[in-house]
């Protein structure tokens, strides 16, 4: 079985190619093979496990996740995760992976396909509340679809502004960064991401949201809330991953409660499957949000283990 | 984090270590901190996964099983299983072991408890139905805790006793180890192991059992059995690894039909914390029956892991 790293998977895959990974898995993939058990929810003290199981064409995954919020006093992240993959026929490992790296990366492509279908072709500018490792994700998967030049990043912590900037200025050296006030952020950027874990929206009123496209990756529970109720009152439709968020994000919750009716909720598959009919959204306000479902980690789990498969193949070596 | 494959952890440990380690687990350890919530278990198709969550002390383990049917036809095994450790405070995990070698040890390990404290000092004789990886893991368990010099044993298949006898041969070749008929078995045997997945009785009626030890670890499930009901209704009480074998083995369901009250089962921590009240029992028929728990295999894969942490320590090395 073989075993990869962080590092590792980041040399085998890019953003790009998992957003066209996800994007093929509704175009091309075998929705009659998915299957995506309820994952199980653990609470041990103050940690919490998470065992997501899920099948797609011949392959079976589980993703292994536990959160430890006491890890950050002692300089620790809080989530590790694995993610084992399988033959789903036979039942036998064919990989470990380390899956921040994987879930950051499939969780940023969702957000970039929102872009690539919704955001004005011409968005040169980012606009960031947050500096985790989704503020990141989303970063890469915007340049991987618009031709930004300029990001604007706002976080409580002048640290963690601190050293977002240096890490984008080592990774991204051509794109232009600056530290900005929320408001700032939002009058600037044509793309607005939003990854915090706040239970009070984070966007200030302005007053002209035309053309801009919102991404919410940061309200996964239900008392979670990024996003401004007038944002919600500003819009007639919203798009999501899928419609688990309606339940899980406490986004989607005010937004229905300000008025948002089921029917006019619009998922990526919609969105993939049907993007020709979405094209004039680009000149409105569109905000897409995402909680993550567990067939993307397998997806690209998928993706990096055949691309090791490859990449064994051309080196003529037989793995490590 | 640590792989370790099924080779590796039988160097590392063995099953005397194993023995050792359970009745630990039940007289040292904390038994407060011992949480093992109900495991998942999932259908895809024929096969079925089962991902198996367990806290103790500073540990969290999970077990991922993954049973397909299918595999011997396709000549691989049935059963494939991994077990990943964690630390219980900061969630990181510290190893990944193959878990074949490990379920097996911990499965045979159980058997020895039984025979260590209900078996006759001077049992030399064991007598086996089957020859599967639990056939060979309770020998082990009898060749720990009393002088065995003879083996004999019967399952349908010529091909599978032949192997079974070239493998016990070549791993224990101080044991004189014969092919013997179901009623040879029980006759001369002074243990008796059932080791099969059968769902009607292995061992025919013979006259005098008195001071026979059976060991039964092949019916975990309600449909299965291996224990005949001339047995049943010639015990008064019963040896259970855990008390959930009441509901999940076809044995214990027979037996309490046949009359045993609950208040007749006795549990291997009772059996292990009140040995010295079971003495007087080496001269009778005593009848031992396991089917398993999670926190079994964690204890099992700590005891792995500190093995593994003290011999790299011994060898100057960091581990693989």
């Amino acid at each position: 079985m073989q075993y990869l790293n962080n590092d590792q998977i980041n040399e085998l895959i890019s953003i790009s190619d998992v957003i066209e990974t996800i994007e093929d898995f509704y175009v091309k993939g075998d929705q009659a093979s998915v299957s995506v058990p309820e994952r199980m929810h653990e609470e041990d003290g103050d940690n919490t496990i998470l065992l997501m199981p899920s099948f797609f064409e011949d392959y079976y995954g589980t993703k292994l996740v536990g959160v430890a919020p006491g890890n950050p006093s002692l300089h620790k992240s809080t989530i590790h995760a694995l993610m084992l993959l399988s033959n789903r026929q036979t039942m036998e490992p064919l990989a470990m992976m380390e899956a921040q790296e994987l879930t950051a990366l499939r969780t940023g492509a969702l957000g970039g396909i929102s872009m690539k279908y919704l955001s004005n072709e011409e968005s040169s500018i980012v606009g960031i509340i947050g500096t985790g490792v989704q503020a990141f994700s989303h970063l890469q998967a915007a340049c991987a679809v618009r031709p930004i030049k300029h990001v604007y990043v706002y976080s409580r912590s002048e640290e963690n502004v601190k050293r977002y900037i240096e890490k984008v200025n080592r990774i991204f050296p051509e794109l232009k960064i600056n530290y900005a006030t929320p408001i700032e952020v939002i009058e600037r950027a044509d793309i607005i991401i939003t990854a915090t874990s706040s239970k009070t929206p984070v966007l200030p009123e302005v007053p002209d949201l035309a053309g801009k496209h919102i991404v919410g990756c940061g309200s996964f529970r239900p008392f979670m809330q990024e996003i401004s109720d007038y944002i919600f009152e500003s819009i007639d439709e919203m798009y999501v991953d899928t419609m688990t968020a309606l339940k899980e994000s406490g986004d989607l919750i005010r937004a229905q409660e300000r008025g948002l009716k089921q029917e006019n909720v619009v998922t990526l598959e919609d969105l993939i499957l049907n993007h020709e009919q979405f094209k004039s959204k680009k000149n409105e306000l569109t905000v897409f949000k995402s909680v993550g479902m567990a067939v993307y980690d397998l997806v690209t789990a998928i993706l990096i283990y055949e691309k090791l498969l490859k990449s064994d193949q051309s080196d003529g070596s037989s793995g490590r």
